[in-house]
């Protein structure tokens, strides 16, 4: 492989084949090809993009680069969601125990803060004793016997991507379609789910506030999950206002503690999580009809018994 | 300094400060700026270009890095000859007698062979004993003395511009206009000329083949040299054909030779040579008229008589 002809090559605008993306991501996760070849195939990417084939093929071959967890032993379809982030975004706390209390295991590795967004992770760990940091066969076991699990990255999974994002952080190429859909799905196919409900974002508070540039991630999406056998549902929405009541991690949580028990009255908080939650239903092949998906998720949450999910070896370890 | 923000402002297309420019490059110099940083950087500005105002910054900041030659001590005005390069490009060779013969002194400071072209100092070195590496000192005496000098490029003179070619070469962002602008602007300022010809090739022996390209790079360097007050000439020549009769190191020598002691027919090489020379001498202002410059010129050529310059301390040592 000659580094600077691949860089040159996708700085011409010219599509990489699989072995050429192979050839620089592995070089670059095992240090044979530098930090700042990387950075500038990075920046030639940004401006010239990606095909779809190409951003399949660097999903692939990212998420191969460590392990992928089998979650075979946990039977039924498993259920994954991921946002792209916005402002007040704390779905993830609330949808993943009605999906699970509705039958359909949610093994959900969250990610932190990203720009001016939260993270689920920073979320959950304002609650005290809380621990996001299990190792995989703690996860497997968990999505197991509770039906949801919500951690951390860990070193294993995927280190193509933390070694990437760190060097996209610094060199402003962060926002890039094929570079944010290779993110996203390489960690999502990692996790061992059947099936993923994408919520991409527009408006002022989201990361890609133009709504154009939205569904192109998402059709960057939705094509990469075909590549793989995964069903990938996307939806788009508004993020012009806070979600919910409440920005700030504990008051966060707080709200997420009301809702689950049924303390609250509807905002578009409720409305967006019972929505996602159907769709996910749907995806789980928990029902074909969305009415009825959409039922089962309002009385999961209208029964209030959400939060008393039985502990397990568990996530609050205090 | 945010790093950062000054790759995402030249990415997004905004014009940088001065102030940013010199930051970037003079803590890349020095090391706080990382070269991963860098290559982006470098990257954004092959696809976004630069202002000519950025570009005369660039080449300001990047001459100052290192020391500045002060060829005050050699009487009358001092003028170079650079040429983006070709195949058979030899032109140096001739030219730079002829017109220090003919009364203005020549201070060259050369480079190597860039890609699939040939560069003077490999030329010269294939000359037994021949050395192009003389400190800076020697290099002025040797313009004092014998009214020209052909050296490499030393440690002291420009070094911004080195770590940023070696880095460039790497990730393919060596044919970036106001780059290869900066690149060659600094040196040749750094060289304490007051006047500069430019020959920027075109054709398919060029580093840029495109016609509209190479007079791209022909007015960056042009107004560069106005706002730093110096005199700059640019031609565009074709490089659709090699240039003279031979191509390679010794064998061009020798070409160059029997040309300066009257042995060899009019060929292309002798007809650019000629004109080079007139300008030459009208921007060392030995005579204001073209014709009047190119006569002198002739005579000197035909005279046979330039390889006997009277040798100094000098460039053969062996």
């Amino acid at each position: 492989m000659n580094a600077r002809e691949i860089i040159a090559k996708k700085q011409a605008g010219q599509e990489l084949s699989a072995a050429q993306i192979e050839d620089f991501v592995m070089g670059y996760v095992k240090g044979s090809v530098p930090d700042y070849q990387m950075s500038a195939l990075l920046m030639a990417i940004y401006f010239q993009g990606m095909s779809f084939r190409e951003t399949a093929d660097l999903v692939k071959i990212m998420t191969a680069s460590g392990r992928q967890v089998n979650l075979e032993q946990v039977p039924k379809r498993k259920v994954d969601k991921h946002s792209t982030g916005g402002v007040g975004d704390k779905v993830s706390l609330v949808l993943a125990p009605i999906v699970a209390a509705c039958g359909v295991p949610v093994p959900m590795i969250s990610g932190r803060g990203l720009g001016h967004t939260g993270g689920t992770l920073d979320k959950l760990e304002s609650i005290p004793g809380f621990t996001t940091s299990l190792t995989v066969e703690e996860f497997i076991q968990q999505v197991a016997e509770v039906g949801c699990a919500l951690i951390g990255q860990t070193d294993e999974i995927v280190p193509a991507d933390a070694k990437m994002y760190a060097l996209r952080d610094v060199t402003a190429t962060v926002g890039s379609i094929p570079l944010v859909a290779g993110s996203i799905m390489s960690k999502k196919i990692a996790e061992g789910i059947n099936a993923l409900l994408l919520d991409v974002k527009f408006g002022r508070g989201a990361i890609f506030p133009d709504i154009e540039k939205a569904r192109q991630l998402a059709h960057h999406l939705v094509a990469i999950g075909a590549g793989v056998n995964l069903s990938v549902t996307a939806l788009l929405t508004d993020m012009d206002q806070p979600l919910g009541r409440a920005v700030g991690n504990w008051i966060e949580v707080n709200e997420c503690l009301k809702i689950l028990r049924n303390q609250d009255d509807a905002t578009d908080l409720q409305e967006l999580c019972l929505t996602e939650a159907a769709i996910m239903l749907q995806l789980g092949e928990q029902t074909e009809d969305y009415r009825a998906a959409r039922r089962l998720a309002e009385d999961a949450l209208r029964s209030g018994a959400l939060p008393r999910k039985p502990r397990t070896l568990s996530q609050t370890r205090s």
